[in-house]
Order: structure tokens, then sequence, then C-alpha cells
């Protein structure tokens, strides 16, 4: 038996389907902005998918389809008001690919769905307590107690990119509207606007200086860092000061045994995770110290966004 | 069927016999400052309990003992390093009351068995998410997810007094060493710091500085806002603000239907809920606003601790 995942983005839609060991045996891509109607989109998945279906074997090789999507709703299936997606509103999205399918279908947001695949197939396996943080352009986060992802009362719990670090006049405005949020300093986009502070204060030489200080992504930050660059060092000890600072306050919520880090920030790997776990440790509570793992994912970053969405139907 | 509840405290342990409906039929105490040896202290309970069981019908007729102390661990029935308790070091307490009782025993934390008397019994009846806040000599925290309570993976899970609220140098250094801690804002002992600086500050007339500023304590504050005391209003709205930001965060994380208050400072009432309601709507993200429940414990006082405790036998 096989598990389709879809990974549902703003310009993207990436979908897989993977067999019992997690592995992704067919793939295929559909331009999610090119369907701008619903059910155009719900058809155009259909139209892709109904291929690689009858490769292995047809409909009644599938247990189901799993959906990773921003704002979706695990317990009504519906995507709700999401900023990125071309469909405004409310979408019955389960719904509607169930009635397309005639398949279980079960949808949840991605940092949720990376939760899952880390849990099912990645280096969370076994654990029944754990956090997900995934650090892209925001910071998502899934959160797993007693082995069930933390859903909420609503079904959206879990917005750890959310819970506010810096209560001062001068902290930064966030996507959702307010201030001082963890992902406005720990995001891709974050770790940018940090840079180019510190280049605009920078009294030495930095790599940073040589192109327009607005045009630094976090990209360049990493580059930089990699060559010994200061200023980008900084960046990152920064970024990996206020996570770890999170990351405590985390700990004292669920005392998980590991946090799990993914997303393309988390590729900067030691630059940021050293920082991160000085942070933390400096942080906990002294029942914790030394205790909570700190570790990155080690799924196939190309993968990995698909096989969480499919570890919903296993 | 009877349960019997037990709430250790460091001068006091309560001891009840619970009903069915959660009314406690029977009631004792012993003086837990009486017996420095953990054994004596067992005893102790076994002398004071056996005529209560005796008198509903035996051993026969209890299903089990719930006990509610500091640092008790839910998963090894230990009590670890309890700094308020006589015993010292790792206590093995349910397996020796197990052993003397000859009765399935199980251990956690106060505020955990006050989030699962809430659950049982009480205004968090039938919920399935909620965070119960227990506000007295410190702040205590039980998470229920998924009608599960949380332990995390070492049984020390929901820890919610001591997340940082304040990362300035002047933050106030708290009991577990750190600085900053939401306990030494939002604690009986953090009110009355909170009313001894502004009292100092305060250049109008107060009642509250009519003894000495240093014997100021929560309840004076309480009755001079009764009163409707400038400062002590003032005091309860400053206390209500970082309550009700640390409440949003809390939210983030798990999307409870409502978060209950309990324990002595709670009895402030509207005094400290306005300000809390107002300053977490403020801060919540846009999904949650005016949708989570903020209620207070509707428990007899008296008896909550021990039909919490006795929750873990239901």
């Amino acid at each position: 038996m096989y598990t389709i995942g879809i990974d549902i983005g703003g310009t993207t839609t990436k979908i897989g389907i993977v067999d019992h060991t997690g592995k992704v045996i067919r793939k295929t891509t559909v331009v999610t902005l090119d369907y701008p109607i619903i059910t155009d989109y719900v058809e155009a998945l259909h139209t892709a998918l109904q291929p690689l279906i009858d490769e292995v074997g047809g409909k009644s090789q599938i247990k189901g389809i799993g959906v990773g999507a921003p704002n979706a709703n695990f317990y009504n299936g519906n995507i709700e008001h999401a900023p990125n997606l071309p469909w405004k509103g409310i979408v019955p999205f389960g719904k509607l690919m169930s009635d397309r399918f005639k398949l279980t279908v079960r949808i949840t947001n991605d940092a949720n769905a990376a939760a899952l695949g880390e849990m099912v197939y990645g280096i969370a396996k076994g654990m029944q307590n754990f956090i997900m943080i995934t650090l892209g352009t925001g910071v998502g986060s899934g959160i797993v107690v007693n082995g069930q992802l933390v859903y909420g009362h609503d079904g959206f719990a879990g917005e750890l990119g959310h819970v506010t670090i810096d209560r001062t006049p001068e902290a930064r405005l966030c996507g959702c509207g307010r201030h001082g949020c963890l992902e406005t300093y720990a995001s891709a986009t974050g770790v940018a606007i940090t840079a180019r502070e510190m280049v605009r204060k920078a009294t030495g030489y930095t790599l940073l200086s040589q192109m327009p200080i607005d045009e630094i992504t976090s990209k360049n930050v990493y580059e930089a860092a990699v060559q010994g660059d200061e200023v980008a060092l900084e960046t990152f000890r920064f970024t990996g000061k206020i996570l770890g600072e999170a990351f405590a306050d985390f700990v004292a919520f669920s005392a998980p045994e590991a946090i799990v880090l993914f997303g393309g920030l988390a590729r900067a790997g030691n630059l940021l995770m050293n920082p991160i776990r000085q942070s933390m440790e400096e942080n906990l509570m002294p029942i914790w110290k030394g205790k909570i793992k700190l570790l990155f994912s080690q799924l196939p970053e190309d993968d990995a966004a698909i096989m969480g969405a499919a570890s919903l139907c296993v």
C-alpha cells in the first residue's frame, strides 16, 4: 500500500506517492498560481496524479491523501484565509479533494506535516514528545505531545513563530500585524533585516558591505559567515540567542525530548545551532539543563514536505 | 466506590475521601513539618486515613489514592528535590505509599492535580484543551491537550510560571535562580513587590503608605484596591497586563478552549481578570481574538486540592 503526499506552496505544489518505508517513488508538480479557481486546481491535481496512481496499481493501492498547506485545519479539512495562496476566504479543500478522488483526505499546515514526517520517517521516530521548528521565509512549528500532534481546540495550535520575544517599542512589525514575534527575528527575512542593521552599524570590514545593504539576503549572510565574516557570524549569534531564549520557554511548556529544526535557514548548520544551544542552555530551568536534544531533520530536503503530508494517512 | 485525595503542602497535608460526584465526604489533616523522616510521614498518613477508610466500608471501596505535591513526577511516582518539603533528594513516595496502603497510588504536582480537578469535577468538565494557571505564592500550571495532561518527556512539563517575560537587566530574580520569570510578577510575592515599587514612586495619597512599605502583602493590595485605591488598582492592572501577554503566548502554543485561574491571587476577581482579558486580547493573534475563554475555578476552595488529587484515580 502507498500514501499520497501533497505539499501546497504559494507558487508550486509538490505531489508524490510514498511507499511504506517513506520513500517517494513517484513525483510531479503543479503550478499553484496557474489555478485561481479552486475547483480547477483540484482538477489539475487529479490530472497530474491519476497516471502516477495507475502506475502503482490503481486507487486500491492507495491508503489516502495527506495534504500540507498554509492555514490548513486538520479538524474540518478547510484552508482558512491563507494569505499566500490564490483562494480567498474559507476553502473546503478536504471535501473537494475527497469528492474528486474518492479517497480519504487529511490536511494540516505544513509545519505540522513536517513534524509528522519526522515522527513517522525521520529523526523523531519513536519520540512521544518533541517540537518541530521550521525556519524558512517564516517560522513554523509542529508540537507532538503523548505521540499526538497538538491541534488545540480550533485546529490552529502550534504558532510558535508568533510568540512575542520583544516587547520594547523598537520591536519589529510582523506579517501577522503584531510586533516582536519570534518570526521577525528567526526567519530568513528576519536574519536579512538583522544583517542589514549590523552592516549599517559595522565599523570594521565586512563582506556584506559589497552589495547594496537593502539587497542582503539570509543566503548572503550564510555565504559570508562560511568565509568567517564577523558581521555575518554575529548575525547568526544574535539569531541563535533569540531562538535559544524562545526554546527555553517552549521546554517549560511541554518538556519535549527534542527540538528538531528544519527549513532553509536550518541549512546554516552549526553557525546557527551552536549559538542556539548555548542560549537555550543558559535560559533553561535547572531541571532541564543538558537534557533537551537539539536536532536537525534528517529527511531528504526535496522530499520532506511530501513525506510529511503523506504521514497524515499512515 | 471512593477515591482518596492527598494534597501535600510544606506545612500541612490535606487528606480527603471523595465520592463519585467529587464531594469530599471525609477529611483530615497531617502536619507535614512534624515528619522529617519520610517513612514516619507515610505511617502518619496511614494512621490518619485508616479510620476514614473504615467508615466508608473499608479498602475494597477505595479505587486508589491520588497525591498532589510539589515536584511530584507522575511517571515514576517520585518527589524530586522539592525545596519546600522536609525530605531532601529523590523520594520514592508513590512506591512507599502503595507498599503501605496496598492500593493504586498516583502522584503529580499540585497544579496538574488542580487541572485534573477542573476537568473531572469543575468548570473545565468536558474540555479537551485548556490551561490551568494557579496564582498563589508561586505561579503553577497544568496543561490539558487532547483530553490528557501534558507531562512531557520527563514528567515535569507545564512550568508556565517560569517562562521569561522580562529580558531587561532590571528583570527580577526568581526562586528558580533565573531572572524575569512570570512568577516574579504574577505571584502573590510578585504583586507585593510591584506594590512596594509603586508606593515608593507614588506622588499622590495611597492607603498602602499607611504601613511599612516592606511589609505590604498582596492581601493589603487587594483590600486597598477594593476601596478604590489608585496605586493598588494600578498594581493589579500591571500584573494583569503581564499575565495577559504571557497568556497570548500560551494560546499560540496549544490553542486552548479556555484558561482557568485558581489560587489565592485569583480571589482578586475582576480587579485582576479585567486587565488580564484586555491585555490578552490586545496580544492574541487575529485568529484567536475574542475566542479564548478566561474562567475562574468553581471548585470549593477548601476542597479543590483534595478533589484535584483524587481525580488522578477516577
